[in-house]
């Protein structure tokens, strides 16, 4: 098999976000569209790098019409205000929301069309312009990842777009912006990052160079993310988090996902509901479907994440990986059904339909079919 | 602190060097030049080359008057070829050397002026051509690297050039490739790659980005070194030996290296000895002198080794990497003294003075003082 990976420029580290400015230039950027949300604005890193912007002696036009699970036509808004202010690169800041829009509307820009024809993998066609990512929630990975998802606002689902041409140029990651964030969303977003390792690990296009990275990401969230769940000002805890994620997102571009994602978009497309929550729910239930596919893989993430395997089966230490999933997710407080968050039963199957059709389940370890999605949605709820 | 890292786009696998012709047209070339040595000609991997760059439909020129431990006339001379055939990109396929003047040209043909005018850190002002760098040695890991290591012919010493512009657009590692290794040159380039993954691993400026591939690159040498020197058709030591050398090259790309590296370049701009035996023999007596500077570093190490360290300190532990690095240096045959290999006392003072001048010297762990390189080689002598 032909393994192949790529990942951005990183930069990483406490205050790296006022790098942003001079990095754009380093691209032969003048005039950036910076992409962000209400959000990191009220949070002030909207700020912090537009000071850096002008220190670097750059233009810039800000458009922060986003939500939560953002949609297609708010990234087609983006694309008009790229052209009518005539940018030449784009910053995105925040979390998988923004910066999945930064990277649609730089799809539109140089490819035209709508966000839709580019769903699915490698679809776009022309060059993107010079991307800056910098994230601010430690969960989505995109500020390195190969992906963008985006909800279809007429069909209510979300398009997963898979492309080398989505790898930002640069991606900059400042732990120091985590501070902001309140326990609630710290929670959703490690355990999205958790579940970028675990999902990634046991993809069947994990290759001995994104293993390294999912692994130590697990290790990493089972050490850090209770503290940092615990506490805002636990700057150690933020920092590892962020490598956390940096490196689970690293893992998932070019290893690809699997049912989680999968189901988890169809809900997103639906449902106003963090994305890190849906995943929370679903993770231990896809676990335990995917045991039989894995168990030596199943057996390392006990391991990792530090659970005494010692006179155990294979098998018997994969499971031991499901319970603590379950118990670090009790720990920090997040959803223990979908039920709670709004979901109704009556919509399963056809949200198992569509995540049968999402580009994440081509890689998840077992065979699965459109009953056993329903059954794992059951379960969930 | 802030930590970067860079890599190229990736391609890993057995017949991935029939991709080379895809990727120059990926990147826009229409005629490449293809800068190879001897050696890799002889072994039928030109023309493997050749052939891809054929059913791409590309113009290709080649150029091949390429030494060991490779000088600055022959870039220059490469630069001309490119010139004068009008390319538009360019092919490294070989070990070190032919990679390292595969960027040296690089350099040259968009900069002009001399390779000297590049030593050191960051001394590149202009873009390079598109370059696409195929491996075949498991060793120098310059096919990912942010390094060029270039001989000043008139000084007879060799130049360390480093710069984020030598990361080649797409690294071709092919392990099939290295079938054709003799047994000497398997043992000195694996060495080689243990000491970039050692060097990197307690550099001052490795991260937790690079770590990990350090870590991992170590585990694999101390698994498949000794089983891929036994055999030349042990294709899953040879693919895993392979990875270790890619993993040790993103790790040092970005931790840069130390004292072993330092001393060797200036070794290298002297004599024609192999850059891995050269480094093999100074290795344990550089990690004898490091140990003092990263305790807990060296016991990880040794552990990684497969060392077991139960009951010991830290410190003792530490000593067991030493002592394993040693031994595995002689399983495999590797030279064991420098004046076996033809140096000479005399010229130690000069080889130190330089030694402490490389840019490599700056990430070693420990403080060191010119009295203490010449001491170094005095042991290794």
């Amino acid at each position: 098999m032909i393994n192949k990976f790529v990942m951005p420029e990183v930069i990483f580290g406490h205050n790296s976000l006022h790098q942003v400015g001079e990095s754009c230039i380093r691209l032969g950027a003048k005039n950036v569209l910076i992409v962000t949300d209400q959000g990191v604005m009220e949070a002030g890193w909207a700020d912090v790098v537009e000071k850096s912007c002008k220190s670097a002696e750059l233009s810039y036009t800000s458009f922060n019409e986003i939500t939560t699970n953002p949609k297609d036509y708010e990234a087609e808004l983006g694309a008009n205000v790229y052209v009518e202010n005539e940018c030449d690169a784009i910053i995105g800041i925040g979390g998988g929301s923004a910066i999945d829009v930064a990277k649609a509307v730089a799809i539109l820009v140089t490819n035209g069309g709508t966000i839709s024809e580019y769903e699915g993998v490698d679809q776009i066609k022309k060059p993107l312009p010079p991307l800056i990512m910098a994230a601010t929630t430690a969960g989505s990975g995109s500020e390195v990842s190969q992906f963008s998802v985006i909800v279809d606002s007429k069909k209510k689902k979300k398009m997963t777009i898979i492309s080398k041409s989505l790898v930002p140029d640069i991606a900059i990651i400042d732990p120091l912006t985590l501070s902001t964030k309140h326990d609630h969303l710290t929670a959703s977003t490690g355990l999205d990052v958790l579940t970028h390792a675990i999902e990634s690990y046991v993809s069947v296009a994990a290759t001995a160079l994104t293993e390294v990275y999912s692994r130590n990401a697990i290790r990493l969230v089972s050490q850090y993310l209770r503290p940092s769940v615990a506490s805002k000002l636990n700057k150690e805890a933020k920092e590892h988090m962020a490598m956390a994620s940096l490196q689970a997102g690293l893992a998932f571009s070019n290893a690809i996902l699997g049912a989680v994602h999968a189901m988890s978009h169809s809900v997103g497309g639906r449902y106003p509901m963090l994305h890190g929550d849906v995943n929370a729910v679903l993770l231990p239930h896809v676990m335990e479907f995917n045991l039989l596919a894995a168990p030596q893989k199943f057996c390392d993430i006990a391991e990792l994440l530090g659970e005494h395997i010692g006179g155990l089966s294979v098998y018997e230490a994969g499971k031991k990986a499901i319970e603590h999933v379950k118990q670090l997710s009790l720990d920090i407080g997040a959803p223990q059904s979908l039920s709670e968050m709004g979901l109704e039963e009556k919509i399963i199957r056809e949200l198992s339909c569509l995540a049968l059709n999402d580009a994440c389940m081509i890689t998840n370890p077992r065979d699965i079919k459109e009953e056993d999605v329903e059954r794992l949605f059951h379960q969930a709820l």
